[in-house]
């Protein structure tokens, strides 16, 4: 994701989002995303399969960011430090515009039943990523799988907050101060 | 769901996992699944929005005894009480021919990805049924979500052991080990 660039996806993502927002999801085309992009349908189709890939298209990176750093985590730690290392590695890649330009992808999202069922799944690919990290430095499940919702979980509960209208702190700070609650919230029910 | 009857329903969701199975879920209409089942497609279309959701029929079913059981649970008992409520209310709805389709069913929803989002999102719709049970009793967030989560996976891997070939446990007694297996990671995380 890295900081964000007037490249061919952000374009892209923009025109999307904008389009989905005007004249709703169903109603809008590829072809003419391209258009208010200012690029050629051809050229959408090198960067996303179909429309609505269009709104996840961070998640790729997001994936291999937390497996990556929940399995390179240091041996000595805990599978909770682990997990912090993924929830660290994926606010890592927080960019001003995107803070200014989700709540309307959200807004767009949460019109659309498709959408809806696509934003949970990417969550859970987060966890199952977070888990498979977990797994291959030895954490067994059940704790791999719980442990790592509880870190997809504190990302997005951290990047619901960082997105709130007055906010003034970063999204790695939210989603480590979640990921404290949830761990409070997982100490009174055990 | 009750007891398996020889429906409309149960016919339609029978046919549609045959089809499936045997020629693709993409390339399966929903005048195919009708005509398979014997029935008309305006008979399908009373039952069914589309040929997807005749493999989550029980769902609705599921959610509103999962919600029920947390928020009626015995008011002196702590959250996750109310979710081994939730859970055994979920589990009481098993019935025998439920095992036999299972496994197909899973095979069929594991080779689309549409499938898949869809099965993912139906635990979370779960797990959302019984956060909302929680919360109508007063227990706060996160601590609602994070034990309704442990109750819509302890369903989730109880429902897994359960059509495993060769057992011979029910199905309420595997989701609430599920759940105890969950709790004591919870307890290790925490």
């Amino acid at each position: 994701m890295a900081r964000w660039q007037p490249d061919a996806r952000g374009r892209l993502l923009r025109a999307a989002i904008d389009l989905f927002a005007e004249q709703g999801y169903d109603a809008t085309t590829t072809a003419q995303i391209a258009a208010r992009a200012g690029l050629t349908k051809t050229t959408f189709f090198r960067h996303f399969p179909d429309k609505r890939e269009v709104l996840f298209f961070g998640q790729p990176v997001l994936v291999d960011l937390a497996r990556t750093a929940a399995r390179t985590a240091p041996s000595d730690g805990t599978p909770m430090d682990a997990v912090l290392a993924a929830v660290d590695a994926m606010t890592a890649t927080a960019f001003d515009e995107q803070r200014e330009y989700a709540p309307r992808l959200q807004e767009v999202v949460a019109a659309n039943i498709e959408l809806r069922e696509r934003a949970v799944f990417k969550q859970a690919v987060i966890a199952r990523a977070i888990a498979d990290g977990l797994a291959e430095r030895g954490v067994a499940e059940p704790t791999a799988s719980l442990a790592a919702d509880l870190g997809a979980r504190a990302y997005h509960d951290g990047f619901d907050r960082w997105i709130e209208p007055g906010n003034t702190t970063g999204l790695p700070a939210l989603a480590r101060a979640a990921l404290d609650e949830l761990r409070a919230a997982a100490a009174r029910l055990a």
